[in-house]
């Protein structure tokens, strides 16, 4: 069984109508005189309520029946918001997939804890990098990597637009950037993880993981929307990598307003489905269009019970600056990775100084924190 | 180079620093300060022009250089509405990829000439049916299939929420279908195309499209949203089938106002580019929210020069009714799928005289059209 909720806008005569109708289309869309009774019991939605909204609007809860709800993720998104999706001002807004539709997903391979057991880090958030911008020499990337790794940041990953020519390019650019953080990682005893980008054909992708791995690499970032979200499930359940999701396309799916999808099911509920272990959220005051309810949302879903599915990091980033990193551990907890990219790197002329500048702001604020009549 | 036009909202004052900002953010995705001279030549978008739109937005024309638009399609799509799909108020309007960019795709296999090459039919829409509601057996479902191809149909596709629970489930659906199709052309003399569904997961993919080539299946119905935009055209690259695309899903992109991205791009030029032959369009005045200005958009797209891409047809769906075909005909044009469901299965008692009267409808027009006096 999945429950799934949608806030809808229409008249208050035409509700009942529209919640029947979204029940139909979304698991046989087909008139009701061809819905013989056994059709109707397995497979058409159940209509739970119909609750009005302070805005005037109405939400819509459907159960959708085992049958049709136990399915491979690119039918459960079709069944959640296939054909609803060509409406208009029909939000999906609430997602609860059961445990039996659950237990076919391997959700997170390492989530919360493991990465923690990975890095070797408790009691306080993570700091993360990104290394740019595309055009800079992959000698000079690299070195970034591992001046990161030589200032004690956590994990540092490509830039999302870095694209390779060939798998030749990819080879040299992972086991070089590699190379960087894992001699660094041999000087400072630290555990820094690099993670290398991937954005290649469907048809590519297990040769290009294929060369990451054969160069120690450990994990990856796929932007889930662009990439397909089953192709990261599938790259997720297939090797043992760290998986971040980079938010690339997604807000096309949920910054429309009424309609399209809640982000916090998108970028929660669903990422970890596919097996993310990292999302990346857009951070309220930053670059990027988010508010902090959205941001909190989001962070919520990544860390609610979902079956046996272990819990995921939170990245929030897009524009973060060093001053915010208080704030950003009081509203978003530990389980955060404080993701920096212009920032940090324009910072100071040593990016290894800047990276211990960052790093000792977190500590501090760790510290302070602990400290007797602190605890808040 | 691939141009692309943004519709944004946002005060006048602010337009050039916001197209200066997209044309970063989708490309290097950094400061200013790390933005050399180089990367600026190779990489950034480059700012073409901003007009006022009448209803105070603002359209911002960028190109984006040859090196950063000459990549795959993920890429693609991370570049031309990646990170701005995080904003707010700022659509994908127009999408031009160049030639240089469009000679990485194959894109549709058969399109309109191919596909009227395979059906050997000239001169007139065709006339496509659904098989439905899913928990109909499928000796039943066969049997529609078959009789539709008896009736002189043109091409038969399962509903787009039909799941196997396994391969042999869904060897044994596709083999009786296709049986069913290919028994009935045997003694019609036509050349009816069974169309399968493919909802499967990322890794069993080639598994399944292997069972249905060797049950003598020509083409395949995918949902390019669900399953991953790059998987269907490693697909359609892959194998000699038609490929059908559903938009399921889809509308999550294009039905939110000022934000997402243009419903002709998306379904028009960018499933051109993953190879899809034909184009399910929501039918304006049938049961989803779909315009006569957008439905003729995606048609014009599907149609229009793209570099040597051959043109693919639309499928104008979703609750069209049989009073509708001349209308549709006439606004759409001969290299149309006209594809019904419920209203073809709810005609009469049997469906081969169903399809036969509706072939009529579409014979008729076309004949009463090309009738001395009638030419319009």
């Amino acid at each position: 069984m999945l429950r799934a909720v949608y806030h809808v806008r229409c008249d208050a005569s035409r509700v009942v109508d529209l919640a029947r109708s979204i029940a139909v289309e979304q698991t046989v869309e087909s008139p009701d005189a061809l819905i013989g009774e056994e059709t109707e019991r397995r497979f058409v939605g159940r209509l739970v309520s119909i609750e009005p909204l302070p805005d005037g609007r109405f939400a819509v809860t459907l159960d959708y029946p085992p049958e049709a709800a136990d399915a491979p993720l690119p039918q459960i998104l079709n069944l959640v918001y296939g054909n609803v999706s060509l409406l208009r001002s029909v939000r999906l807004a609430e997602l609860e997939p059961c445990d039996a539709v659950l237990r076919s997903f391997r959700g997170p391979r390492f989530g919360v804890e493991g990465l923690r057991d990975l890095l070797g880090v408790r009691g306080r958030p993570l700091l993360g990098a990104v290394i740019k911008p595309r055009g800079t020499s992959v000698e000079t990337l690299a070195r970034m990597a591992g001046d990161f790794a030589l200032g004690g940041g956590d994990l540092v990953k490509d830039d999302h637009n870095f694209v390779s020519r060939d798998l030749a390019q990819f080879r040299r650019h992972v086991t070089l950037c590699q190379q960087a953080v894992s001699d660094a990682n041999a000087r400072t005893g630290g555990k820094c993880l690099y993670l290398c980008n991937l954005s290649v054909p469907a048809g590519e992708i297990a040769r290009y993981v294929e060369a990451a791995l054969g160069a120690h690499v450990r994990g990856v970032m796929v932007a889930p929307l662009a990439l397909g979200l089953d192709t990261v499930r599938h790259v997720a359940e297939s090797y043992p990598l760290v998986v971040l999701a980079h938010p690339s396309f997604s807000g096309a799916l949920y910054q429309g307003g009424e309609h399209g999808i809640d982000p916090g099911i998108l970028l929660g509920t669903l990422y970890r489905m596919a097996g993310i272990d990292i999302t990346i959220v857009p951070a309220p005051g930053g670059r990027l269009a988010s508010t902090r309810e959205e941001c909190a949302r989001v962070v919520g879903l990544l860390r609610a019970p979902l079956g046996s599915l272990r819990r995921a990091w939170a990245a929030p980033a897009g524009g973060l600056r060093l001053d915010a990193i208080p704030d950003a551990i009081a509203e978003f907890g530990d389980d955060t990775v404080l993701l920096f990219g212009g920032a940090l790197l324009t910072h100071g002329s040593s990016l290894e100084r800047s990276t211990s500048d960052f790093m000792d702001v977190i500590r501090q604020h760790v510290r302070n924190r602990a400290a007797p009549g602190n605890a808040t």
